[in-house]
């Protein structure tokens, strides 16, 4: 558990990470404050629609980091949405459909290392 | 049902898919056959070492013709392994480290192509 | 030339392209315009770090779709910038860091369309 | 220079890395040797058909372990051929359809590597 913490941590610190997460959480915040003039776009991505690919798209540039174990477990993830993930996909008030990408590509890019390390 | 069929079909038919096939499909055959003076690689390919990844990368190349919809549902279906992929993935006597992964990108590639169209 | 242009009216057509094109350029606009909150990513993006990579993430998302041509072609167009894309990334007032990949990633996808056409 | 070829040198040693070289490899000296029953896939890699891109999906499995810059840098490496991957890709009398695509991966994720490291 710890181990996993640890490699979470290593895998947030990422440059390329690092700004994946923000560029995404830029779009979800922007979705709720600041599109107005973009209203197709924001529609799109509030709904998640499910042929909205390009939170997917910022979750392989994370994933491609850790070689293709890290993009099964992430499909994976993206299906079944355990635990935190299926939380945040079903949003409150607020957009998330980054985030629960996100957070996907993390896991799923973390676990990836551990299985290369171990 | 049909409409899978047909998808299939048109998925098969794409020459970058038929070239994946083709040499998925010689990798998984050389490994029963004629791959004395690649031992290692031989052994890795025919445990389908967890690290081994090449026959997803492969799959991957399948998937991204088909967007990122495909790539999720490969990554669902490589670990879930239903029906026929779970069979070739048990394996008899024959090496399907590549065979299972193809049939896997392509039924992902072609549920992608139906969720597009619909 | 006719059917140069008419492949990139199909490419444009084609819905994750779309999505691609119109997150890429919300961005840029964003930079411009509204990213007040998010000092260092705007930083960042306005800079076209070359360190930044997510606007190369979103032009292989849509290069992906064409095959491995797409992507060796925008490779080489990322790197020459020629033309209109070397002019887009000089940049005058305007934050360009999305538009000039996508363009290039639409004009690789385009010339890879013609190649396995022919 | 010491500095490329100790980053050369990490970049080899990755699993991953290795595992496609190993495949690649094979797969070229197969074609010449031992492809008797599988013509048309001999004869499509012999001659490096520009559309045949298996080659290039296995070193996109490499680049992306490096992020979108090593993506892009292969791109152009791909395109340009410089210095010893023009030799390679010119043939004499071997097969050389996935050595030279690995070369030039294995470059262009070096210079990502460094270029981050920076």
């Amino acid at each position: 558990m710890e181990m996993a913490l640890q490699t979470v941590g290593e895998v947030i610190m990422k440059r390329e990470v690092q700004h994946a997460i923000q560029t995404g959480l830029f779009l979800d915040i922007a979705v709720d404050s600041r599109m107005e003039e973009f209203p197709e776009l924001r529609k799109t991505i509030a709904n998640d629609a499910g042929l909205y690919g390009v939170d997917e798209v910022l979750a392989y540039g994370i994933c491609n980091l850790y070689g293709s174990i890290a993009l099964t477990n992430y499909g994976y993830i993206d299906r079944v949405k355990p635990l935190i993930i299926g939380k945040l996909n079903e949003k409150g008030g607020a957009c998330n459909t980054f985030l629960d990408d996100i957070v996907g590509a993390i896991a799923a890019a973390a676990a990836s290392k551990i299985a290369h390390n171990i």
